[in-house]
């Protein structure tokens, strides 16, 4: 799994850092977390897919975390996209979408399936889940968790062929933990899976614009990594507090009680041209945080 | 009067190429020619103020020469702008601002005056003019001349307050090259400017996507400088054909046929990397030629 910071800017980009958004590759595919303007550009930096990009998901409608989907849709039209795209957002997202192609007079090549936001899960795979929490904004605005699902071991295709279960969907169950059927013959989980190579799988969670409060503590729990927005340094609480946005020693505060291994700090007010202080505010609170720098990328 | 090429993209930004867009700085104000996605960032890479722009042309409006303009509103409202902003685009155009403030939600903090782009002169200032003339593209497209006036002397303050000419709207009159009368006593242009310092004003035009031909020739005639669409190089005319657009050798013949005194070569497709080779295609047709790179900037 990759993560790449795409952009670590709010309201309005700076000289040095694009709107924040964030791209994560999992297992050959992308998943876009907002689409600021600017977004295609930094992927292009980045040196990221944006053909392989699978699903968008749009935290809230405002113009900073939105406005680079209209290039993107296009650009990938005009590369002849033609499977589905799937993009989540708050109630509307349907219209919105349709403005966005109204705007730059697109028709696209491939389907868009826009799914609104409701809490809990929204996206299952096979080896992932997304789940979606509500945040504390001014307008609707969401978190996601991306789940990836535990794996009961190393699946083992020689054994599985000796024993004669033949590849398909019984292998998939297998690795699920569930018992399957061959010719009247029963074969349990353990009897394919090195159990030795079990392990757990990683958590990520994304909090966008937000008053920084207890509600979504639980919803974070434990991620590998949370990335966390820190609008202003702490001089400017109340500001934060008027326009709903979080402190970097906020979101430390926050990052402490979910007992997170990691906290990355991102959407930084343009005001504040050294992302460092947000860094030096937070590590007060919580050890393993960095203040995010555009295009950097964490491997897990 | 500084131009910047503000991007030299086409259809899509790249790795090292914004999407095309110039600005023009002239006495003391921003003229801004197209608005693609990331034209904000890249104002502020170039430390130009866009707070100081005064009014954006839009040539037409496929996606990747409008989609900069709802951020650019938004940034510009961010910033408490309180004075009117003129917006020129074809037919359509207070229903494509509209479109783009619904997408980001945004309320304006200032008067947007949209104004329909038609052949002809479409504003004149005290000290410029700006003309429209059609190109030849796909959907309805125009390109501009930006005209500084011509300056008739210098003018001296010294000798105007000792005739008794009284600062004011007079003095602007005699500028002008009008006679004005001051308590029955006539004046002529020639007792206050120094005809030796006579200036012709500069000539920019700009031709945006099209089909190069002839009919634009007169219009662009002797420029100073021309900025010229190139979205391919020789090897694709036929594709230049199809699409409605220009090769470098086909901007070079207009620039020669037009006796222009320099020509800029911009919009480059993407899927060609190095641009020195427009540079050279065109340079057999026309000698005073460059292919503009990103943020270079033109002083006259």
């Amino acid at each position: 799994m990759k993560l790449t910071v795409l952009g670590t800017s709010a309201s309005t980009p700076s000289k040095e850092r694009n709107l924040s958004s964030i791209l994560l590759n999992f297992d050959g595919l992308n998943y876009l977390f907002d689409c600021p303007e600017g977004t295609q550009r930094q992927l292009m930096k980045a040196k990221a897919s944006y053909m392989k990009i699978h699903a968008i998901f749009l935290s809230h409608f405002h113009g900073d975390h939105i406005l680079g989907l209209p290039g993107l849709l296009a650009t990938m039209s005009m590369h002849q996209r033609d499977y589905p795209l799937l993009v989540f957002g708050p109630k509307g997202i349907k219209e919105k979408v349709n403005k966005a192609l109204e705007l730059s007079l697109l028709k696209v090549t491939f389907e868009i399936k826009s799914i609104e936001l409701k809490q809990g899960k929204i996206l299952e795979e096979e080896n992932f889940f997304v789940e979606c929490f509500k945040l504390n904004h001014d307008v609707p605005c969401y978190g996601f968790v991306f789940r990836e699902k535990d794996s009961l071991g190393k699946f083992s295709r020689e054994t599985a062929l000796k024993l004669g279960i033949p590849e398909g969907p019984l292998w998939g169950q297998l690795q699920k933990g569930k018992k399957v059927k061959v010719e009247k013959k029963v074969f349990n989980p353990k009897d394919v899976l090195d159990e030795s190579k079990k392990k757990t799988g990683k958590k990520i969670s994304f909090v966008f614009d937000t008053l920084a409060n207890n509600s979504y503590v639980e919803k974070v729990k434990e991620s590998d990594v949370l990335f966390h927005e820190s609008t202003f340094l702490e001089k400017l609480t109340e500001r934060a507090k008027e326009t709903k946005h979080s402190t970097a020693k906020q979101a430390a505060k926050i990052a402490s009680k979910a007992k997170v291994k990691k906290l990355v700090l991102f959407h930084f007010s343009p005001r504040h041209k050294e992302t460092e202080k947000f860094d030096i505010e937070a590590r007060e609170f919580f050890g393993n945080v960095t203040a995010a720098k555009d295009l950097e990328e964490i491997e897990l």
